[in-house]
């Protein structure tokens, strides 16, 4: 006897909250699909080499072995992939002749860490990607896109408010290489800033200074910019202001036309801002950065991020594919947004309706019941175990049916269904010619 | 530089077939949920000792290994699943005091083998199960509500005409016992029976004659029987007729029920039908067998399995939950139906009408129109690239957009949009205020 167990990082829900899982990602692929970024599904498997080409990247990876082989047969050189974003490079490289550009592409799949087992961090989990890739260029208007759906996304959601956090890495290319920074440090002091929220100003502020030794005044015009809070229009006009060099010029007025795009596309402006002390760690990011705060979850971290790359294929293609994309990290999110309440959790069933069974013989009748109310599109099951009707409704109760449907001879003799609401307990009779139609319409 | 290249046994899609794809998970999913089959997930990975529990089943399995661990922490306890089955009973036990029971759920997920790479055979596919677990015992009309909601996933599917082949192994176990079989040796001689279609009724009978020291002439009733291609109901009374044992007639009684339940169900009678050569490999089913055939696809194999199992949890659990399931091997099933031409693949992409742009300087105007399409629930791109109409135009062609929408300065001017049908070339013009109203009543 195995005692089955939880696997810690490898989440797994029970029915009722399960729905409203499906829910969230339902809302999201509508939303990716509403704007024509259409999904591709690539397999969770990748050759280990692919997965390392970026050899910067230091992800845990689960390579796989098999198990029932023979000794010399066990390795493979397979591992699982941990994010969606090199499957996409190498999709992209693959089938480059047979896609068309600019490729909107939505992949919703779960991926995978092999980290130590650890309290909070997750080992498995769904990642929800949109990313729009060109050939040879991109145009800087799909930067603007990015954020207008997943904003959308998030405001159909309806978990309260959001704000994505907007930066361009060339700006904080520019702004350090401005200060002497060879182009190659850089990357070092985006880390130190993209840790200014966890551990505060004044550590930001001193790493910056002693690792490259510099005077602290020489950070302030982005140090203080990057904390005062001002609106985007503000920031953006003390940006302007300033003058570095042309990296940062061209990444204040790509920043400008991301932010007025974003405008055009409707998006509110409490749902975006620009932030310098948005960096991103990920090496790969060369221009426009995302990250996402749920408001009323500041301990949650960004849970939609992402940004612009020049280079998606490098490592699979000699042409230029540039990109932009985001992910949203619908694991992480939806356990927070369950634990508050923010998530419709009540039924852990798909169907509507119970019909329940006053009488075995009448069984026949009962499914006859159930495929009517189906084919006028209610979702509908039918109990089939001899059970008293007691217990069926505790049935019904417990998974959150929103009606039961009761058979039995009185009923049927004179041509009637009896339906019970199982919100208000309120029973009522409706006649067997029309009653399909009828319940549907008090769906 | 590393060349990007198909990993044998992991299929992937290019778009206009992955959109073919989720369209036959999505229908297989709406059946299911319409008859209250609750979807829930497992995680990709379990403990391995919960995965080789049943001993018996040599399925291949791929472990992991923390490729970027020190060497003593590489090695791990996990390994992906290989079926939905065993993930499923593991759930159960471990969150039986939280489900319901009957516990009618759903489960749409890849599942993976650890085989060597080899042409025709999968180490990625997706499955689509469905089950109901009872709690001490199961009803077997649950028996037939299973193929006949697999049933409607399939007319539902119109992928041509199917027979969805029932058999009881309760049946085969009385008639071998009958024939001096010890209870322990019967499980082979399912395995020889279960190649019948594969290696023809001779080889069956050679085999089964030799193996157990039979007479032919025993074996008749039973083979003679398997392979008349009688209807359902003749096989049935041919059964009735025969006097056996008592595990033969709870067998053939259970039969009966199950194809009667199954007429209850609106089932039509071309969609199954009783097949004493299905007896399926796997040990754990005691009652029930199903296989399923598209009639077109012969060399296919079954395409929907499953069976009644009296002791899903018993690795896991002490207490007793019977069940019965079925699963659509999708991933097999699906390039079949592309090849043929059987699943309409047009479009790759999940927009119905692209916006394409005249003049750079209505870019806002352009993005204003997609939302307002959107709006009223057509799904929209708007092409941000600043090409020549002809290359919009011919991106929407291969992209297969229903409608191109036009905006330039004269329509502009005119208060008018302009519309090109993709399919038949024709223009018209529409006015702007109801535009959006109507192009959605044209789709």
């Amino acid at each position: 006897m195995i005692k089955p167990r939880a696997l810690s990082g490898f989440p797994e829900y029970l029915p009722a909250q399960q729905l409203a899982f499906n829910r969230v990602l339902s809302i999201i692929r509508a939303t990716y699909e509403a704007h024509g970024f259409t999904p591709i599904e690539t397999s969770g498997v990748e050759h280990r080499d692919v997965l390392t080409a970026k050899g910067g990247d230091d992800a845990e990876i689960y390579a796989l072995t098999r198990l029932n082989a023979g000794p010399d047969e066990r390795e493979t050189d397979l591992a699982l992939h941990f994010d969606l974003s090199v499957p996409l490079a190498r999709y992209v490289a693959q089938n480059e002749s047979q896609l068309v550009f600019p490729f909107q592409r939505s992949q919703i799949q779960k991926v995978w860490r092999g980290e130590r087992p650890q309290a909070g961090r997750y080992r498995e989990f769904y990642q929800a990607d949109i990313d729009v890739i060109g050939r040879g260029s991109l145009s800087l208007m799909y930067d603007a896109v990015l954020p207008a759906v997943v904003s959308e996304a998030l405001t159909q959601l309806d978990i309260g408010p959001f704000c994505i956090r907007i930066n361009n890495r060339q700006v904080l290319q520019g702004y350090f290489e401005g200060l002497g920074l060879a182009p190659a440090a850089v990357p070092q002091a985006l880390r130190i800033l993209d840790r200014l929220e966890k551990v505060g100003i004044d550590r930001v502020r001193a790493d910056l200074t002693t690792t490259f030794c510099l005077n602290e005044e020489t950070l302030s015009p982005l140090l203080d910019l990057a904390t005062a809070g001002l609106a985007s229009e503000a920031v953006l006009a003390e940006l302007e202001g300033q003058t570095v060099n042309a990296v940062f010029d061209a990444g204040v007025a790509d920043l400008q036309r991301v932010l007025s795009g974003l405008r055009d596309l409707g998006v509110p402006d409490s749902n975006f801002q620009l932030d310098l002390s948005v960096a991103r760690g990920l090496g790969y990011y060369t221009g426009t950065v995302y990250e996402t705060r749920l408001l009323a979850f500041p301990g949650l971290g960004s849970i939609c991020s992402g940004g612009r790359y020049e280079n998606l294929v490098g490592n699979f293609h000699t042409g230029a594919f540039p990109g932009v994309g985001m992910s949203i990290g619908v694991s992480r999110l939806v356990p927070a947004l369950l634990e508050a309440g923010l998530l419709g959790v009540s039924a852990a069933t798909t169907a509507q309706v119970l019909v329940t069974l006053l009488q075995p013989e009448f069984q026949g009748e009962a499914l006859r019941l159930g495929a009517e109310l189906r084919a006028q599109g209610v979702n509908t099951e039918v109990y089939l175990e001899p059970h008293r009707l007691g217990q069926q409704l505790r049935y019904a109760d417990r998974k959150g049916f929103r009606l039961a449907v009761m058979v039995g001879q009185t009923e049927l003799q004179a041509g009637q269904v009896r339906v019970k609401d199982l919100q208000t307990g309120e029973e009522t009779v409706v006649g067997r010619a029309q009653w399909a139609h009828d319940l549907r319409r008090r769906l």
